[in-house]
């Protein structure tokens, strides 16, 4: 008998979801889920889940030979809009209670769904059903979120190769975006942060026409590689670093070190959050630190579980978070370093293989 | 008295919609329609229209500063979710019919609205309102589609100045993505297409692993800038072209300039549709031309109107779309060609200054 494919087995644990909330099916609408339930890359798809018969998965005639290639379950391709294709199986199968995603489901969605319902169906509202499962990477999922971690850190190699001071903010996240495009990545995870001097203060900010100047330089890079995301920050001080950022990235840096220290299964997120938290009050820094400590990542950027101050999900050996604090202070600049770190059954690995020693170019 | 900015004139023209449905206020929250009336350009963001006050924008703390710098109406600044806030003031101005976006809004989040709506007031569907607006540009998108579409075209040659046969899909189409990110882009409008020999049949394409040898080269590229998208498609050949290559890219372009021939206020759109349909018929490839001939583009790539058989919008001054015919044939290649043009009150103006003619590289 073959094995089976990391595919069904996923398949399988979500049909398990549907005891509880006593669901016959479940639509699921949800790209990333899509894909990771079936491996479908492209565009427009979904999946019907049952209690009582295998899957099927919905997409349009542009996909057929692709739907072939990627998807080993039953597959129907939909002439118009997915929808009739998606009640005719509801009908088929004869099942009554029908879960739908409502955190991707539009208004307008949902009222062409129930329009043409059977009767003897009813469409029930689920959340973050199959966002559950995939907290947990599998060793795939691992391979593939290492390989993002390792080809982004390279990427940030390159670009500082062709750093120049005086180039323009947006002309550097550019360059950052291209190295990572030239090692195989389809595109940024997030729009590239590089900010300089005074802007790094602001934890959101968009690469820009500003130049980079002698001072504090802050990158936040990440890239979407065979559908897995990277995730990085980095602090490069372009000419000799002054005493305070010194001592500021000091204290960052051992906040750092001491929330990847509490990473272990078991552990408490808001537990993690707080080592990052405790570390900045010995130098007064807590105040400055505006934000939460990290968020797991895979097939999106910001996915379950969030570790923050009042984030209380117990971590699991194959979870993967970014670790992040930072210290934002206005008129001055922001410090903030950040690792993607997988959750190990012994403790936890840091994948992200850049150096952190305080850099100076 | 000062002159009304342009997004007090685009708001007074989305509160005149809202007569017709008999709605007191208008939520909105698709953030292109957002942008559009506010001037916004942040990821997060509401609005609310009403009949009888000014307009007030919602966002939350990280974008205070940005909102002051962009927005001219009452601005209230979130510190949790925007619902809360939004609830507040729908209760404060003691309205009724609170339409909403239903192509927008997820079942989670009109849940949400409905748990703590007031009383007094209900929710009312709505579809496209702003998106009609949006169809008809003002001086100012012209200019900022112009300007996106001769960067775009600037892009291409820079890359192609780059190319070397042998290349891989991938690589040409980073190189297109990082030109246009040199030139002032924001990042890529679409995922570029960049399709070598029989791939070029292939109408979505993904830019892969393929090298691209002699032969058909399809390059469908665009870019935003300063939030409005490009939208180009041109065809290389790499070494001379065959016979048969320069009959089918010969019908292309003629059916191309038939449509473009079409393009006037007043023309209904599925006659642009006939005009590149019957040109290739009299190259017998009509059943090669697999999709419509074109759309309407501005803050997203693809936007009312449509240009296809069945669509019967009728075109007016200050439209922009792009026509875009194209043969494909399996296991032998694909053609399509495709420029912007801008409806004028006399006929219109293709604003895509790259060449045409038949290129061999």
């Amino acid at each position: 008998m073959p094995t089976k494919t990391v595919e069904e087995n996923r398949r399988a644990s979500a049909i398990s979801l549907l005891a509880e909330p006593k669901l016959d099916a479940l639509l699921i609408t949800t790209l990333h889920n899509v894909r990771y339930l079936t491996g479908f890359t492209g565009s427009n798809g979904a999946v019907l889940l049952f209690q009582a018969e295998p899957a099927i998965f919905f997409t349009d005639p542009r996909y057929t030979v692709q739907s072939q290639q990627q998807v080993n379950c039953r597959v129907r391709i939909a002439k118009g809009p997915l929808t009739k294709s998606v009640l005719r199986e509801i009908d088929r199968a004869r099942v009554r209670r029908v879960g739908f995603e409502q955190d991707n489901l539009t208004v307008a969605q949902l009222e062409s769904y129930k329009k043409e319902l059977p009767a003897r169906a009813q469409l029930e509202p689920t959340s973050g059903l199959i966002e559950r499962l995939r907290r947990i990477k599998d060793a795939g999922e691992v391979e593939h979120i290492r390989a993002s971690v390792v080809a982004n850190s390279r990427a940030l190699e390159n670009a500082l190769k062709r750093f120049k001071p005086g180039m323009q903010e947006a002309e550097l996240a550019a360059e950052i975006d291209y190295q990572n495009r030239k090692l195989g990545a389809e595109g940024p995870s997030f729009d590239t942060i590089v900010a300089a001097g005074e802007r790094s203060a602001l934890p959101h900010a968009q690469a820009g026409p500003a130049k980079i100047g002698r001072g504090i330089l802050l990158i936040d890079m990440g890239a979407f590689r065979d559908g897995y995301a990277s995730d990085m920050t980095r602090m490069v001080h372009v000419g000799p670093a002054t005493p305070k950022y010194k001592r500021a990235y000091r204290a960052v840096l051992e906040a750092q070190l001491a929330a990847i220290e509490a990473v272990k299964p078991g552990a408490v997120t808001n537990a993690v959050d707080r080592a990052a938290r405790s570390t900045l009050k010995r130098y007064g820094l807590e105040r400055e630190f505006v934000h939460s400590t990290g968020h797991g990542l895979g097939l999106e950027i910001h996915e379950a579980p969030r570790i923050g101050r009042r984030d209380k999900t117990k971590l699991e050996a194959g979870m993967a978070i970014t670790i992040e604090p930072g210290v934002y202070s206005e008129g001055w600049g922001g410090i903030r370093i950040e690792d993607t770190v997988l959750v190990t059954p012994s403790g936890c690995e840091i994948l992200t293989p850049t150096t952190k020693e305080l850099r100076e170019i």
